[in-house]
């Protein structure tokens, strides 16, 4: 099996989000598709190690942010590589509550879409909730964040209890070399820079201010490692 | 509910094959994701009138092929707008068969992946097909056809990375008509022609060579109604 076919797989980037109560939380999903049209069904896959499931399972409601290609690194770090058990995930970001009292995102997205579990499915790990959509809005224009957009010009990782694993690229010797971060899995490109901080291509991690952090999870320049 | 909502999921675009014994059948879909990493499972979202639903619920067994961008409209056309009641879709196109028996392209196709039904869920209209996969392989280099491409090309519009882009005269007493397949839906852009067929851009419809086919469905110019 080559497991680099299952790299072909289309896919967009979303957050879904749900509540205990009045305990938010989300996470970074790729998995959501449209099932049917009347009634508007939609499928997401979520792992079954996740708050969001939990939530999901019991408050039987999640909203899907529908995220933009422009959407920071540190918006899809903090829903993909953080826990809501840890933090409050929605502490520092920009969102609104629809008619069924989830939050969604209103940075960094598109649109959003609302629904209610009407099915769930044991699928090993993950579980897919079926939902019937009860709100649909475009937020805004633009383009949506594709997962390859992700992780080819992002340099985006992918936390472990992510369905896909993304191969990682072999440098050149000559190359200045890439560094790794140990808890999200980011690439510093020194080719490539980080344009959200503003450090231009050509950069060496070495030569990155001290007080630099990974664009994705935030951590300090000691959590990486050569690649 | 706003719909425009739900079009800015993203996708990819596939062909899914099963068969009933000897007789083999496709179609195309856009919802595919993976679910697990261990065991590699994946899910698929099939109509239930369709005829590849009734032979993967029967023979448990599917295969994917994962489209490349540069797959032809006319093999989408045939997979995705004819029934496998009335034609053997497979009478024209170039394909394997893998260990298990399905068939899968070797044609317009970058990858494939074969799988062995271990759930399904009924999900109203559609029947989600749960699949272990048992093969995935690659088959060319290229990127992945995307539902969104599809849907751009296919409307027959100037991609913006096109070298000459044909200003539109909305509304300009001189602009051609475009004409829409009643069969299919696609759109006859006279600004953008018919690569497929050699229709140089700037051919208006009525131009067309009288034994000129949709090049998504192979309907005939007779089939076409002004937009």
């Amino acid at each position: 099996m080559n497991s680099k076919a299952l790299y072909l797989i289309s896919y967009g980037l979303y957050v879904i989000t749900s509540c205990n109560g009045e305990i938010k939380n989300g996470q970074v999903a790729n998995t959501v598709f449209q099932i049917s049209s009347d009634p508007v069904t939609i499928a997401v896959s979520i792992n079954k190690n996740n708050l969001t499931n939990q939530f999901i399972r019991e408050s039987k409601l999640f909203t899907v942010s529908v995220l933009s290609k422009d959407a920071p690194l540190s918006l899809i770090g903090n829903f993909g590589f953080k826990s809501g058990r840890d933090v409050d995930k929605f502490s520092n970001v920009n969102y609104a509550t629809n008619g069924t009292g989830v939050a969604y995102l209103t940075e960094g997205t598109l649109a959003y879409l609302a629904a209610e579990v009407i099915d769930e499915e044991d699928a090993g790990t993950h579980t897919i909730f079926i939902g019937k959509v009860t709100e649909a809005e475009v937020l805004k224009d633009g383009v949506p964040m594709t997962y390859a957009y992700y992780h080819q010009v992002k340099k985006g990782g992918t936390p472990k209890t992510a369905p896909v694993a993304v191969p990682k690229e072999k440098g050149g010797e000559n190359k200045m070399d890439k560094y790794v971060c140990s808890v999200c899995g980011y690439v510093y490109d020194p080719e490539a820079g980080d344009e959200e901080h503003d450090i231009t291509p050509g950069t060496p991690f070495e030569k990155l201010p001290d007080d630099w952090v990974c664009p994705v999870c935030g951590a300090g320049k000691e959590e990486f490692e050569k690649e």
